[in-house]
């Protein structure tokens, strides 16, 4: 499917999908069929080849090692990494750190960003998005944030509690989202603090047991408990303006929602890919599975639900470059993560026993793929945000054509 | 939402919505509200309003008296007119006219389009596209047509039992689809041919009885059943080459499957309107509907819906103005037809009673959707075209990868 | 597919099954092929045969005419009379009648039975209930009745603004849901009252214009709308208890809904074997439909589905036997209401142009079948009686297992 | 919400419904905070109190220690257990053994109940059911079985390939379906096989990796992939009729996609349970989620559909003790099968991050029901079975109907 994307997105696209198809895929199939995983130092080649291949971190700047892409360009490869369970990974375009790269190089000091974004580009560090707390904290209602931290000279004392911190156990320096002025409004008073992980007071307390996670890398990452007790930073490790930790989180989440679809597209697009490959050879019944409608039609509509996703983002991305897009972003994101959902599960059907399987990757998709329609804004989250906007503009005349026909029977009736 | 639509596309399409909303939309509410059909002079008064404001016929080249507009540009403003019951007829967009003048711009000669086409963009004559046959002909399997046209001297003699031929019963011309070589394949053996009504042995049967068609304008149309007995027209009358008829009835259907899209979308776009100005004005246990989540939630659900699918159109309307852009057709058509189906269905659950009633559109508007998801190809036949069009291009890599290692066991086994 | 019904509710059904083979769906066929209505006359001669095959009004008492069923041993006759357009009329079971009939039979005086119900099942006079007020007045929300009843010596004066009073314009009686103690909550201070459609201030003051609406009978009933204005009648015309008029309403509802599922599962049930048959015998790209998968899977899915809803109604009909069976008539009535539209939409689909055309009777069923999801209380309403029943018993004991381990964490967090 | 359970049926079902929430519940609570798996010994423990509290086994007879119970008697107690992980490990139902029991106890001899069934039963031993084989043999197409049994004097000489071999790594004893007659149809030459895990020849491959399958249980079981290279066993380990294997198979299948949609429903049961819990407790906004309806609405939904799963497998078991019922499995089989998965997933979505950790048991329950739409028969397969019913049935006067109202009109055409 022709998408008009520009020159230079469709040309590192076209490296990236080489990439996937020659080293990343083989390896992600190995490691399927004989259970080894893949280690640091394999990870770590990739990342060397990628930058070989003029394609390592599409979305840094260029001073920073990646390929200075924006949202638009850097669609079409992103879509190509989602194809694998190691494309991100491969690349440098992986979350939670892509999105935290992008934070720091928007809001960052000059100096936040050569101590921590410069080598956690490179992956010589690790980072973590410390935000979500028990019973709702740190999500859609910002009333509910509890995590605080207060000036005492010039360090931050941070005190909370956090979980789902992604990559948080590994990481090296961690971004808390905490109240700094508990008088203002949440949207006015919480910041943003880096907080090296070895700082005293930080207790990474459990990986939270999840669906799926059962990788096919030694280090598998996990969604971290971790307590911050009396924390001590300095005020310089604020990052972007005190008191606008919601915005600039926004920025961070407008940004990463979208980068989910794109990943998540392309998983979708490599599901049906087996799906196909596997009912064009699976017999039953006299014929293959690809020669009978039943599974064959439930793909067409696969394809077609995908391309409307594709386009969708497509759309987002555009005016995401122009602006926070939060609608466009909103509509792209739940749109994409119920269709990729319900493709993923179309092709471990088509697969059967197969599907359910580890042997192919569809499995572990399948346990990748449903936290999408939670993480970063819950469906419903959306959905009120997208019909807060619907309703801004209800339509004056309608209202009054409703009301005087209705109204005026009910008035005659008063009357009489 | 904006869409980047062209400067062009969307100054015409500013001009289409104030004709909507100043004059088409509140004749339309009047003739709900009082059961006071719209006359053919009322029609005509449109006409005469929709030259001056620089919007009639927008898919005809302006030598024709239209506004000149590529599928990209006509699209916003064909979305407009689908907002109105009687807004696609008032600036004379509206089917069986709107494809059948695309046809004769497109394929007839100079002769056809000075007697045919100039007066059918005026609104002077009416016109019919006479394809489907009881029983499958002239659907979706060429193989299946049965209307015959033989060559006598220098006039096709035709022979043939059509139905579904919409407007014919007012029409003053017939585009009949007939086989002209027995010895060809169809799609190599079949020509358009334009017949005056009254020629002789043209008999118009009857209107087929249908779901709705009690529209809110005089003369309703309806679909004819047409008999073609011994009809002889001067083999000049064909439409386009001898022997192409598939093909010029497919860059027909292409645009029609488009423009409907287009339509449709703003039929949904208005059923959404409605159905939000309905829930914010009707209360129920203390408070609006609108100030409930349960409808909330679902309209924000069908914006995100209708959104993707007006994107997917954007991009099938690109590229139909270079190619015949078959499957993005195709993809956009289905999707649109079951996405407008929904969220219509949606906003009559959301009006109650009065979505079931007459006073407002939604009942009307429910009656003609529903055919969407089957004339101009069924769903069940653009799955088809897609499902082709998918499995054309299975990966052979993942074929090899599903092979190897299931084969590989099978041997083995067998082996042993 | 074997329910168990008991012996008599098999004998009577099956006596009806024969009726409708051999008289009611042969007229109907005949009906959509010429277009000729069946009059008041032959309907009459299919209340005689009726009676004669011992068949007529299966739930009214024998004593006045009927076959005196429960509601479990009617379910198997409404479903056979759903099969077909004229089948709930042919046997005097049809709404809203029947429901009237119904609460006569139940609350009526003896003095109300003699004079109105004994007619009313005889076909001799006719009946509407009038309940439904413009803007919500009647609907889910007791509160918003505001047609009102004043006693003024032994007679009622009534007030009020009525419409979707379904057959009103036919009625020779009509059923007022009117507010008669204004200082009483509406549960308590609501009655039902007979009005002779000829009483002084009544003033039938159109039928509502409707989806659908054109039936294939001569007199094809309508909504009216109605106004009462100083309307006298005498007190005893109240029907059942003063004040009790919501109780009253809800038996005649509960009742009307697990009819309507009965009568809905028998058009669905007809319009599977309407497709079934067409695609049986309909060609295209080398075999019949049926021997392709794609429609033939969604046949199968919708006989799976038809089939949980008609074990859902025979669930709550036993129940309905016993008691007031809320939470489960109300869970019958939603998913066979949104069931039996899908199946009918997927009939219709099936069959193609010929679906929305009206030479079968898929389109007359389609258009009576969405307003199911409206009328008897609308998806919406069930959906909020059967949450607070669903909400009502939530486990304490995952409660405190919620609670406890989130709360804890939040505690020990704050603590710190 | 009340069945009509027999009188034994629901007092077994209340014994065990204590059971669950005195011992079963807390136990896997404590094992999903902690991850502490339970041990082999707690099982033991809790099959002595099982059999203390009269409810072990509840599908076995009584004389091999079970309740004796029949489908339509088991199921609410099989409910129950389906809401704990454990719980129909701690009764001894669970999958495969409750088959294979049932196997046995149907068609084996006496020798092999006393040597096999009584311990199995007993859980002193384990079992296996060996079908499945890569590349669709064992599946729903028999002709694709590939594994054979050659008789060599009083042996059976086996060879094949085998996985997706349940518990085959922990099994004492498999049951292999194999070709014992190659020249018959596979329905009459194919048999069903006891060998011990411990003969020669048998080789445990490796357990398949696949979704989820990391349980709260120290032994997880898993599916094994299992080579039969020249293995020897008695031609006494025939289990039922040579021959017969397919029709042996059929009865344990009709029988398991049954136990599986009763535990799964009671599974989807306890996921509502937590889910209201949750959303009951868990604000935003300023009120719980519970009092908002967009998740209220959907759970109202859920137990709807819910309750039609159950009705509908109430039906089938009915019908199962007293014919194979294949149609009417298949279809109560189906439809569970869906609502489970759709209701796991809508809990799972309102327990936000919480229903994706595995604090809770919603994650688990999510990676179990998957696979529930393709064991025992994928959708597909069934929807295969119920279509060939379906059209076994069409009605000859609806044919005549289509035909003679369309083929008329054809010949009509063609005459003249």
């Amino acid at each position: 499917m022709e998408y008009h994307d520009s020159e230079t997105a469709q040309e590192v696209a076209a490296r990236v999908e080489s990439f996937m198809d020659e080293q990343v895929i083989p390896r992600e199939r190995e490691a399927l069929r004989t259970g080894e995983p893949v280690s640091e130092a394999e990870i770590a080649e990739f990342w060397e080849m990628a930058k070989e291949r003029n394609l390592f971190a599409p979305q840094m700047p260029e001073e920073y090692g990646g390929q200075g892409l924006d949202f638009q360009d850097m669609l079409p490869s992103f879509e190509q990494v989602g194809r694998s369970l190691l494309g991100a990974l491969s690349i440098r375009a992986n979350a939670p750190h892509e999105g935290n790269m992008h934070t720091l190089e928007l809001v960052g000091t000059e100096a936040q960003k050569e101590e921590w974004l410069r080598p956690l580009v490179q992956g010589e560090i690790s980072s973590a998005f410390s935000m979500t707390e028990p019973m709702g904290g740190g999500g859609s209602d910002p009333k509910m944030l509890q995590t605080t931290a207060q000036k005492d000279g010039d360090e931050w004392v941070i005190n909370g509690h956090k979980w789902w911190t992604s990559d948080g156990a590994d990481a090296d320096f961690l971004l808390v989202m905490a109240r700094t002025d508990l008088d203002a409004h949440p949207y006015e008073g919480t910041s943003i603090i880096l907080v090296p992980t070895d700082t005293d007071g930080v207790n990474v307390v459990r990986n939270v047991g999840h669906l799926g996670g059962h990788g096919i890398t030694e280090r598998t990452g996990g969604h971290a408990e971790v307590k911050y007790e009396n924390v001590r930073v300095p005020v310089e490790n604020t990052v972007g303006e005190e008191g606008a930790g919601f915005r600039v989180a926004q920025m961070r989440l407008g940004g990463g929602r979208l980068t989910h679809c794109m990943r998540y597209s392309g998983m979708a697009e490599r599901s049906l890919e087996i799906a196909k490959a596997y009912i064009s050879e699976r017999e039953g019944f006299g014929s293959t599975l690809s020669e009978k409608q039943a599974l064959r039609h439930r793909i067409a509509d696969a394809e077609t639900r995908l391309h409307a996703a594709r386009a969708t983002s497509r759309h987002a991305a555009r005016e995401l470059d122009r602006s926070d897009a939060r609608i466009e972003v909103a509509m792209a994101k739940n749109f994409t993560a119920n269709v990729t959902n319900e493709i993923i599960d179309l092709a471990i059907q088509c697969c059967g026993a197969n599907g359910i399987g580890k042997d192919l990757p569809l499995a572990h998709f399948y346990e990748n793929v449903r936290p999408f329609r939670i993480v970063d804004g819950a469906d419903e989250v959306h959905r009120r945000s997208i019909a807060r906007w619907a309703f801004d503009d209800v339509d004056e005349t309608e209202i009054e054509n409703v009301l005087r026909f209705d109204e005026k029977r009910r008035v005659d009736a008063l009357d009489e």
